[in-house]
């Protein structure tokens, strides 16, 4: 399938556009490469895109964090970029498009998306552009007690009260890591994410349809009531004219439509899952400082050896390294995501991944931007450190001191109780500010517990209206890039907590991992960004070299040396 | 009238209860003294309250600000004091007034507020509570060019134009000072502000028709149309089945049924006009400069004949003699609002204004909190001090510079075009919050030229989602409050101008008057605060001391010296 095969189509089908969406009928959850039909028709390899494809030109929408990208990789006479930064689909499709007939594929736009296009003559066809699902078979497992602690009746039966308490009489998620959290259930259907891709209709009753495609069962333990997507309008219709709930913004239009059809109410309500697996239960925060004692052990040998080998290595070698360093930690299950080593100028692309077209040799008196972040049983991790290598320009100290300090403001903040990730996301970036300096991301995003890396609902950005809360897992991330030249992030995942004062939250760190001193311009650091770090680098120091040999011990002492 | 006698008349008329909001016809403007109904009713002055009357119980609903000061003032077998930061009054009726009647003069409230309350069973009735007009006869006058440095007719052409571009055949405008800076028109009605208070119906043809309260024209260069309120019914009959524009959030929801009565489609569009005085030209930029001066000037005064006279003074003869300061100052209108002179423990109610009854003597080694603004021709000025008396304690010292340092915060911070006030509000807080404190009010408001002392729509507090942009003017005014025990507030007015960097902003200060150094524990201030105060104390010195006595030129040469 290309474009041109499409727009031929398109032609014959009368329609005047068709829009594409990157996600299959999971919505919003990560891909397979065989499922990722953005990458198949364009070769762009964003995480985030959209199609639209006319008689005459082709469009690609992509994010803030794909302006430098998307043109790079896609073919100019085939595909025009557009930046949602500076106007969105909705507007762009509203000034060019108006009247004009598009269509789309029902199972992979949800209701909310499709109720955004309201004003303009969106056409339901499944068939055009087929929902791109794997045809390999994933096997299911069980996620044991000891690592998520809460078992699957515990939970279903609190999810079943909520639903009786909401006058409903059954909720319908569509979220797969809400399934496999509510369940305790994985699966390898997903090379970095062991989520469970399934949708589920829970009923007051404590039963559960689930419904997904054809599955491997690993586990005897697993005695579910598994269906396939094909049994979807069966089910709803022995629910004809009852209530479901459903979180419409990932609930697919198809699902909507089948609603209608058997005259079901369905009534759009936040998955409260989101909201409870977000908050991490003792266990889950037990385990998941484990995870990141394995993660920051692996990190530490890795850079060790970085520092010694770099010469000559390409962005590939690092991650095929990184990798080897990881996959020797207990527990390992996979990366949580592909790892980005950007050596000099890629690292200014702000989602860069390497790859064998662009892989960039490593070279002195540069920076390295190394994001990365692990599965094991115990958790999920995701870290980023950038790495002078040799010795750097004073710019790019300055630059890289910078965006340390924004990492320290938030990192050491105290705030009140229900504070919005808006507020905070504006006192990481104030030290940037202040230079007349911003990077065009969010500051931090929440992540599952040996589930998906970028986990919902809260995150820190300037358009998070949600509050934060106790118990809660969130990356710190802020950056600084500069085109064509480098780029810089310095991100640790930290749990949040109560401070010493009533009604007050905190971060307290999980990432164990040497910030680097040699970048630093120390006279660019107050005394209480000074002690942050050095307090943080003892605490580094003592969890890690444990589990160190002797030459890499020494090598974490100097990493961890008071400043 | 007394609560009781509407509590007869409510069973009368059969209302469960009837809801009384502080507003005039003039929605959320000022209001006099003798148009105070809540004031009236039961005694509360804070500047903004709701009553709730039903036979058997009376509620005052007020907010943060007022939480302290409302039960103070109110008796308690006659009315229960609800405080809206813990519930909505919204939500409060839901619980308790749900299916019940409950009346409300139309006049009084806006459509917004109405459409609020959409779930309750709410009765307009214009008669049953009057509309609090005062029967004396506003003397109204033209505001000279030289002031507002743009005529009258060239923001009616401007004005017009938008209309038409919005595609509709007219624009209902509520808010006074609308009409007041459209038509540079101002009026002696309330003793604070100089607002010309009426409504104004203006077409695409640059016609404009103001519908007033009776009043003298002082001025012969005045030559307009003006209506009475009564006048409005014919008004609008003559745009039967036309498109009008009013902004639903101060618009009565009187009009929405007038407009309803004649078939005329009355559309929501916020009233640009807000935003448009929001941003100051250049004259009044310059004018306004000029207003701090003399503002500046008569507070050093002050503050100097303060150090020398405090002793044994109360805080009704603070207000006396700031006033007298500012009256031999030229271009004195009036105060901006009523002084609050708050000695030791009054300081924690925020918005307190002494009165015969809580007038409080000063004593040494408490702090006296002092909130004043003045309406000069050339504009308005609003600036708190805090000022210890004799010596104060280590943790007063320490709090002082908490607030201090709340406000160097946010006064020295740059930030993009664009950023919200929500955003701004936590950069100020930040100092706080990283000690457990906080404020139960804003951080800052926007501030009319000779004009409301408080104008939107831009405002720095966690519920603002709006823009900030250059050529506005603010409040920066951190506090922190101790109950029973003081108060401390920190306020200048700032302009918000281009910062050094490209697409940046930056806050540049307005407010000319030292900030009390004896109150300061130095040892919590950075080199970077200590540097931001001393430039800011230099400024002072430099602007002020020219137009003070020797003795006074000392005394300023001190309290402005290096920290």
């Amino acid at each position: 399938m290309t474009l041109l095969d499409l727009q031929k189509k398109l032609k014959k089908a009368k329609y005047d556009g068709f829009l594409i969406s990157r996600n299959n009928l999971f919505l919003e959850q990560d891909i397979r490469d065989d499922e990722n039909i953005i990458q198949q028709l364009t070769d762009f390899t964003g995480s985030a895109g959209t199609i639209l494809i006319t008689e005459d030109k082709n469009y690609l929408f992509v994010d803030g964090r794909y302006e430098l990208q998307a043109p790079a990789q896609t073919q100019k006479h085939a595909i025009e970029v557009i930046c949602t930064t500076h106007i969105s689909i909705q507007n762009w499709l509203q000034q060019h498009m108006s009247g004009k007939k598009i269509g789309y594929n029902p199972w992979c736009w949800s209701i909310t998306e499709i109720a955004h296009f309201s004003t303009l003559k969106m056409i339901a066809d499944a068939d055009f552009v087929p929902t791109m699902l794997s045809s390999e078979t994933p096997t299911i497992y069980a996620y044991d007690l000891a690592y998520c602690g809460q078992s699957r009746e515990e939970k279903v039966v609190s999810f079943a009260q909520y639903i009786k308490d909401q006058g409903f009489d059954a909720f319908f998620i569509s979220s797969a890591d809400s399934i496999s959290w509510l369940l305790n259930l994985r699966s390898d259907a997903l090379s970095n994410t062991p989520v469970f891709r399934a949708m589920a209709l829970i009923d007051t009753h404590c039963h559960v349809w689930i419904f997904s495609v054809p599955h491997k069962n690993k586990d005897e333990k697993i005695n579910l009531p598994f269906l396939s997507l094909d049994d979807l309008p069966d089910r709803f219709k022995k629910f004809r004219k009852k209530t479901i709930g459903a979180d419409y913004s990932n609930t697919s239009s198809a699902i909507y439509t089948l609603a209608e059809e058997y005259h079901i109410q369905l009534i759009n309500k936040p998955d409260i899952l989101q909201q409870q697996k977000a908050i991490k239960n003792i266990c889950e925060l037990k385990n998941i400082r484990t995870a990141h004692l394995y993660d920051g052990i692996a990190l530490c040998k890795f850079l060790y050896w970085l520092d010694n080998n770099w010469q000559g290595k390409t962005e590939l070698d690092i991650v095929e390294k990184l990798h080897e360093f990881r996959t020797k930690q207990p527990h390992f299950v996979s990366e949580s995501f592909a790892t980005i080593a950007a050596a000099g100028s890629n690292g200014a692309i702000v989602h860069y991944a390497p790859s064998s077209k662009t892989n960039k040799k490593l070279e002195a008196n540069t920076l390295l931007l190394l994001d990365s972040g692990a599965q094991y049983l115990e958790g999920t991790t995701d870290i980023t450190r950038t790495i002078p290598l040799g010795v750097i320009p004073p710019q790019m100290c300055e630059d890289y001191t910078l965006v340390l300090k924004s990492h320290i403001a938030l990192s050491k903040t105290v705030f009140p109780q229900n504070t919005t990730g808006a507020r905070l996301d504006a006192i990481a970036r104030q030290p940037l500010w202040q230079e007349g300096k911003n990077y065009n991301h969010g500051t931090g995003h929440g992540v599952g517990c040996f589930l998906n890396v970028h986990e919902g609902p809260q995150y820190i950005s300037a358009s998070c209206s949600l509050p934060f809360s106790s118990r809660q897992i969130t990356s710190i991330e802020p950056g600084y890039y500069l085109e064509n030249q480098y780029g810089i992030r310095i991100e640790n995942l930290v749990e949040i907590c109560p401070a010493q004062y009533k009604g007050f939250l905190k971060f307290k760190n999980l990432t164990l991992v040497p910030i680097d001193l040699r970048a630093i311009n120390k006279y660019l650091l107050s005394a209480e960004e000074i002690s942050w770090l050095n307090t943080y680098h003892q605490e580094v120091f003592a969890t890690i070299s444990p589990h160190l040999t002797s030459p890499e011990k020494e090598w974490l002492k100097t990493a961890c040396a008071p400043l």
